[in-house]
């Protein structure tokens, strides 16, 4: 993150932009500095500053300091959900797919760190409109993954016994999993996107078919298995 | 959360309780608040009002509201984290022990509806005394879980190479995973975290065995396969 927040100081041209690009390029040093002060902390005039207008032209184009955050959440989770899409979509079978996509998604998360510093830990707690924004992309992500999912186990041949509720719970066990998985990836930076993909692949790719394909896994001697067939209260959990 | 909610409009008794009696009382109050109208909207007023205590009170004993917050994320936190050790170290075998944490911290979350919205969707984003202390625990929960992966290769008869980054990839997917799962359990009440939790071992033990022996999965038919032996950049990603 540091490289790219060095990069950050590069004197800016001064030249008249059209709107549009102005606007990607104010979007582009408020994502720096989104991600390095975190929201509260980050000021208009250091966003100003970093990409060389003034701040009367940052709240002509983009309102406040919330619509400007509120810009760049929209735009970069629509870069990350189009990546993913892009890539799941591109080769044939839905395990190659979903292999596919979530490279993508390691891949896009390893090269735009400020990006994903600021969907990752910035958004959450922010107030309704970005919250709402961070669920709407979430959802869009996990509706792409559960069509992965499905499609996968009717071409792969399961059981054909595929509810919502069971495509749905390996999309959220899967995109939790890479959520949580871009923290293990900054502490080991050794690791490629490529690396993080196979690992997390192998650890669910098995047991996804498993799932959707009606198996339940059963603690190992029979130990207290036939108590959960019921589906009742959890016991000794508070 | 409903009801809940209902049962906290019960009048409160207004005896004299000794300090630290009082202050749970009024975190109790205070996580019915903040739990249904996040951090930003809740009003101390309302939470001296539902525990039958003056403000004053309130600020001399728990400082401020975002001591109020913090002293409430804390407790439940700790209690998360007990519930998850306590189940953890009931059993023998380290799957045993994974699947009864798993059990705990589900059940937890299903019981506790009030404390699980505070700890996951208020406490992010809100400062960094907040941040840091959602990050303490989440470390505890990590640290948990590796030290039952580990065991359980050791134990178990794996390969004998197992490093840290694996225990710790497979820590942080199933942490995710759990976290993300919390909500597919708010979308389909009729599914109780036991069930949610046999799925989840369904779809995991395997695959976890996997990675921890040194298997990775590689894309069927050799497609691509090779070229990420070296575990350079990523393709296709932006």
């Amino acid at each position: 993150m540091n490289e790219q927040r060095s990069r950050a100081h590069a004197p800016q041209a001064r030249r008249r932009l059209p709107r549009e690009e102005r606007e990607q390029q104010i979007m582009d040093c408020a994502i720096r500095v989104f991600a390095q002060r975190g929201y509260s902390a980050a000021s208009v005039d250091e966003i100003a500053e970093l990409a060389g207008v003034s701040k009367p032209l940052v709240y002509l184009y983009l309102e406040s300091k919330e619509g400007l955050f509120l810009a760049c959440l929209h735009r970069e989770e629509g870069r990350l959900v189009a990546a993913f899409q892009n890539a799941a979509t591109e080769v044939g079978t839905s395990e190659l797919r979903l292999w596919a996509g979530l490279r993508a998604f390691f891949g896009f998360v390893s090269d735009h760190k400020d990006s994903w510093a600021v969907l990752h830990r910035q958004a959450p707690g922010l107030g309704d409109a970005m919250a709402a924004e961070i669920t709407r992309a979430r959802r869009a992500v996990l509706t792409e993954v559960r069509t992965l999912v499905r499609e996968g186990i009717e071409l792969g041949g399961g059981s054909g016994h595929l509810g919502d509720a069971d495509a749905d719970f390996v999309a959220h066990a899967l995109v939790g999993a890479a959520d949580s998985l871009t923290d293990w990836m900054e502490r080991y930076p050794e690791e490629s996107p490529d690396r993080v993909t196979l690992r997390l692949m192998g650890m669910v790719w098995v047991g996804m078919r498993q799932i959707l394909g009606g198996e339940v896994w059963t603690p190992p001697g029979g130990l207290e298995g036939g108590a959960f067939e019921g589906g009742t209260g959890v016991a000794g959990a508070a």
